[in-house]
């Protein structure tokens, strides 16, 4: 029976999603609470490999399995195994090929910003601090010209190990409320540090350090070094997986 | 010269506001801070000495210094010398008498809560998880009848200390959000586990347990066992303090 998960964790303790050799990682937590259950061992897929501090409000995950627990009380059953920092929300079964990384057509990320002149000891651990004037408009306009199929070899770090870097972003709506940024970004995949990269250069943008034609530069030449830094990752989380 | 700071600090991992030998705590901190920057032994004043594991978005603090240091550049030295839970926001020279906790006309402390059936590991930090059905309208007619001057020796843990029980609460707005439930509260002061209490009232008003005539019976014989639990304190920020 294959099982489709919907999780969410906090990744500020996390080595990120996928197991490694010695490190804590989300995958590694999850497979050992479904054989402290079953008595199974297994391979959890997910969504999306969010790297070590990323958060997730609503990761998906799939594996097989052969054990009776009904698949709506996986979910419950999981969590008296699994640490605080990470929680299934529900559990439920799926149709046997399910593959929880294969199949999702689009996934949402959420980058969390917030203009402070001093670290918030209240904010700090979900979002970054901006200090300074940004144009909001100006970088929704770079934003736009990254809507589409592109190739985002300029938005990536290399050791992703994906064999092609053309990607599609569906939206990116920058939102400020207060003084909170929120960078709301769709699309079918994403490389690696790519949501990151992409708000480091939103930023320069903003602040009048990068120019759109550079932008659209990116897109065409794939020059990492035109874009701006990759923004921390503890401002970041998966939102959800659409399939 | 009087210094008056404004200062935040997630209260997870401190032992609340309050000095106590061998313990990690906000006052002890802030003192250190202080002597590291001055040279100078202090003592300083918070306006609410929060308990343990309660927030602070906007505490204000006092204390009396002969250093030279310009007082608006005194909150962003002290931060070079403070741990990243705690950071004081901004700093000013105020009259000599004044005190953070005496001069302290209006409190506002919000209690976060959130409906759930699952803990979730992004909100856990700052929020008490709520499950099943309340009535919110319900309890905020219970709200209500506590707005005004009273004894509310019903609604404090012993061990507090207080002179007297009498309060005057200026209002207390219950505000649901999605998920999210606030309790905002102002008063011009509050007894040991004041918020706390009334807010686990609120609650079993909402679920049916209490009724409104048992929160008047409260203020009129301090009868603390018909109230409800004393909620969690991550889920307790003090907001501001007003002078």
């Amino acid at each position: 029976m294959k099982i489709k998960l919907t999780l969410s964790y906090d990744g500020t303790d996390f080595c990120g999603w996928q197991k490694q050799p010695k490190k804590r990682t989300v995958q590694q937590v999850l497979e050992e609470s479904i054989t402290a259950l079953t008595g199974e061992k297994t391979v959890v897929v997910g969504s999306g490999r969010t790297d070590a501090g990323v958060h997730a409000a609503g990761q998906t995950a799939s594996f097989e399995t052969n054990a009776t627990v009904p698949p709506e009380k996986f979910g419950k059953a999981l969590n008296t195994f699994l640490p605080p920092d990470v929680r299934v929300l529900s559990s439920e079964q799926a149709q046997s090929g399910f593959n929880a990384r294969k199949c999702a057509k689009v996934k949402t990320y959420v980058y969390s910003a917030y203009f402070s002149e001093t670290e918030q000891p209240l904010k700090e651990r979900y979002a970054y601090r901006l200090y300074g004037k940004l144009d909001v408009r100006q970088m929704q306009k770079a934003a736009d010209i990254l809507v589409g199929e592109h190739d985002f070899k300029a938005f990536s770090s290399t050791g992703g190990g994906a064999k092609t870097s053309v990607r599609t972003v569906y939206s990116i709506d920058i939102n400020q409320e207060g003084d909170n940024l929120y960078f709301i970004i769709k699309g079918n995949g994403f490389l690696y540090n790519m949501v990151r990269i992409i708000v480091g250069t939103l930023l320069n943008v903003g602040r009048g350090k990068t120019e759109l034609s550079t932008v659209k530069k990116m897109l065409e030449t794939g020059e990492r070094a035109l874009g701006g830094e990759t923004v921390p990752a503890k401002g970041l989380c998966l939102v959800k997986a659409e399939y």
